[in-house]
C-alpha cells in the first residue's frame, strides 16, 4: 500500500510539474526580456542538480499587495473603512477636525488616492473599534461583495491583475510557498487572499490593531480595538517577513509608489542563493493608471540593484480578466 | 492532462486517507478512551457530510512544545543557551550577581529543570546577542548535533514523545496544518520542527528577540539582540496565534507544568465548531519525570472545560522511540 501511495504521489507531482507541460505559464505576459528572466529563474531554482537549484522549503516568494496585485487608486482598504466610518461619523463629532478622517470624509475616493498608507491604514483601524476577528470579516466579506470600483465600475475582487495571478499560480506549481505582505490590515487581506489568490490565511502578513483578550460569557474572545499595533510599511516589512516566516525570500515583487517595498526587496537579495527582485511600474494611464514616486526612489534602488522594472503597459498583454 | 492530473490526486489522497488504511495511526497509545475520543474527533471533522464536518483550511491544530512534544527537564533551549553562555561569561562580569545567570551558570542543568519559561528565555536572548538569523540557526544546529539529555544519554531530538509523533502525522494525513507554539525561541524551535516533525518554519510561533535591520556591507542584514521582543506565554499565546495563524485553532495540545498553556486551549473552544483540548500530565517517574503544578491550575481548567486529560504513564505505551 504505502509503495502505491508513493507511486502515485511521484506521478501526481510529474504530471503537475510544468517542465512536462508545454502550456504556457504567463499567457498575459508579453514575450520580452522581462517575461525571460521571470521563467529562467523558476527554472534555475528548480531544476535538481543545477548550480541554482534552491530546496522547496526554502522557495520563499513575497508578494506586495495594493498597486502589486490589484489598483491601489483608491485603496480598496479605504473604501471599506469609509463605508464603516461614515456611518458611524455622528458618533464622532472630534472626526469633523481631525486628519485623516476629516479629509476622509469629505473627499472620499478622491482623497483615498492619494493618502499615505499609514492614514488609510489609521481609517481602517477606526473602523475594526471594537468587533471581534469574526465580525470584522464579516463585514469585510459583505463590503466586497457588493462595492465596485469607482473608475472602472467593476467589483475590487474583479480587478486582480491577470499577468500576477498568473505569476503566482506558475511560482506555487514550480513548489514555491507564496505569500502577502501587505501595508494594509491582515485581517482584511487574508479574507481576500484565499478567495482571490488560494493564499491561505497564515500567508499574509501585514498591518495589524492592537487586541484584547477578554472573557465574555465564559468564553475567551478577541476584540480588535481602534489603534494601531504595526504598520507593515518600509523597513518593517524585512522584520515581520523574519518574524512570521522565518526565511529570508528569494523573490519579492513590489510596486512603485511610496518607496516601501524597497527595503522588502533588498532583503531578498543574498549571496550564494539565486533570487529575484521584481518591481511594478505604474505607467498605464489607459489601462489602469499612470504615476511615479517624486523622489524616484524605487527606481533608483532597482537600477541601482539589478533588479527587474516591469512596465504594465509594455510588459502586460492583459490587465484584467474579461469579467 | 488535467483530467488525469485531477484521477491521479484524488487518488493519491484517497489511498492516504486513513479512512481507507487499515494500519492504526496510533499505536503507541493505549486503547483507552482518551485514544478512542481523540479518532472520534478527528473522524467527525473529516468526515463530508457530517454534522460536525470541518473544511481542510478551518482544521487548525496547535501544539505547545517542551514538556509537551518532548521532556521539559531540563529545557533543552536553556542547556543551549548555557553553552554559550559559559564561553563568554569571562566577558560579562556582570552575571556573576545577576539572575537567572549567575543561578544557571552556577547550576547549571539543575537549574534549568525548575527555572519559569521567563527565566530559560531570557538565557536564549543573551545567548542570541548580536547574531545574525543565519549565524544562530547554524549554532543550533551544531548544539543539537552532538547534545545529549543528562538523564536519557541520548540526544535530545530523539527525545520526541512517540505518541505526539503519531498524533501529527494522523493530523497532517487527515488534512490539518499543525502549527508548533512554543514558549521557547522562535528562531531555535523552527530549526527543530522541520527537522523532528516536518512542520515548517512559517508555521512555529514562539518567544523572540529585538531584531534589528542594518546595513551591512552594501546588504540589508538582521541582527539579533540579547534583549526580549515577546515571550509566548499564557494569554500571549493566543494572541500570537491570532497574528501569525489568523484562524482560531479547532485542536490545542499543552501540558501541564505553570499553566501556560490554558489560555490556548480555551481560545480554541467555540461554539457550532467541534474542538478539542487535550492536556498532558506528566505522571510517569519511570519512563520520564513526575511533577504537577502547585496549584493545579491546569488540571482544575480541564476539568471545568471538559478537555481532555492525558495520563503519560497509562495513555502512552511508549515514550520514546527505540533509538
Amino acid at each position: 500500500m504505502k509503495r502505491l501511495i508513493a507511486i502515485l504521489a511521484v506521478l501526481a507531482v510529474a504530471v503537475s510539474d510544468p517542465a512536462w507541460s508545454s502550456a504556457d505559464p504567463l499567457p498575459g505576459w508579453r514575450d520580452s526580456p522581462v517575461r525571460q528572466r521571470i521563467l529562467a529563474f523558476v527554472t534555475t531554482v528548480t531544476t535538481p542538480g543545477s548550480p541554482g537549484y534552491v530546496t522547496p522549503a526554502e522557495r520563499i516568494a513575497v508578494f506586495d499587495d495594493d498597486g502589486t496585485l490589484w489598483p491601489e487608486k483608491p485603496r480598496a482598504q479605504g473604501m471599506f473603512a469609509l463605508e464603516r466610518l461614515r456611518s458611524i461619523a455622528s458618533d464622532h463629532p472630534e472626526w469633523q477636525n481631525r486628519l485623516p478622517f476629516k479629509a476622509a470624509l469629505e473627499l472620499g475616493s478622491k482623497y483615498l488616492e492619494e493618502a499615505s498608507d499609514e492614514a488609510v491604514f489609521q481609517l481602517v483601524a477606526a473602523a475594526y473599534a471594537g468587533r471581534t476577528q469574526e465580525a470584522f470579516r464579516q463585514a469585510v466579506r459583505e463590503f466586497f461583495a457588493t462595492a465596485r470600483h469607482p473608475r472602472f465600475e467593476r467589483p475590487y475582487t474583479h480587478l486582480v491583475y491577470v499577468p500576477m495571478r498568473e505569476l503566482i499560480n506558475y511560482l506555487k506549481a514550480s513548489g514555491f510557498r507564496v505569500f502577502i505582505s501587505t501595508t494594509g490590515s491582515i485581517d482584511l487581506v487574508r479574507v481576500l487572499a484565499e478567495e482571490l489568490y488560494a493564499v491561505p490565511a497564515d500567508d499574509v502578513i501585514g498591518s495589524s490593531v492592537v487586541s484584547t483578550l477578554r472573557e465574555e460569557d465564559g468564553r475567551l474572545v478577541l476584540r480588535r480595538l481602534g489603534s494601531v499595533h504595526a504598520l507593515n510599511d518600509g523597513p518593517r516589512k524585512p522584520l515581520a517577513i523574519d518574524l512570521q516566516v522565518g526565511r529570508r525570500p528569494i523573490l519579492a515583487v513590489g510596486n512603485v509608489k511610496s518607496g516601501g517595498d524597497i527595503d522588502m526587496l533588498r532583503y531578498s537579495q543574498q549571496p550564494d542563493v539565486p533570487n529575484l527582485q521584481v518591481l511594478i511600474r505604474h505607467d498605464d494611464f489607459e489601462r489602469e493608471y499612470a504615476y511615479d514616486e517624486p523622489d524616484g526612489a524605487s527606481v533608483k534602488a532597482a537600477n541601482a540593484n539589478g533588479w527587474l522594472l516591469v512596465s504594465m503597459r509594455y510588459d502586460w498583454l492583459q490587465l484584467f480578466s474579461a469579467e
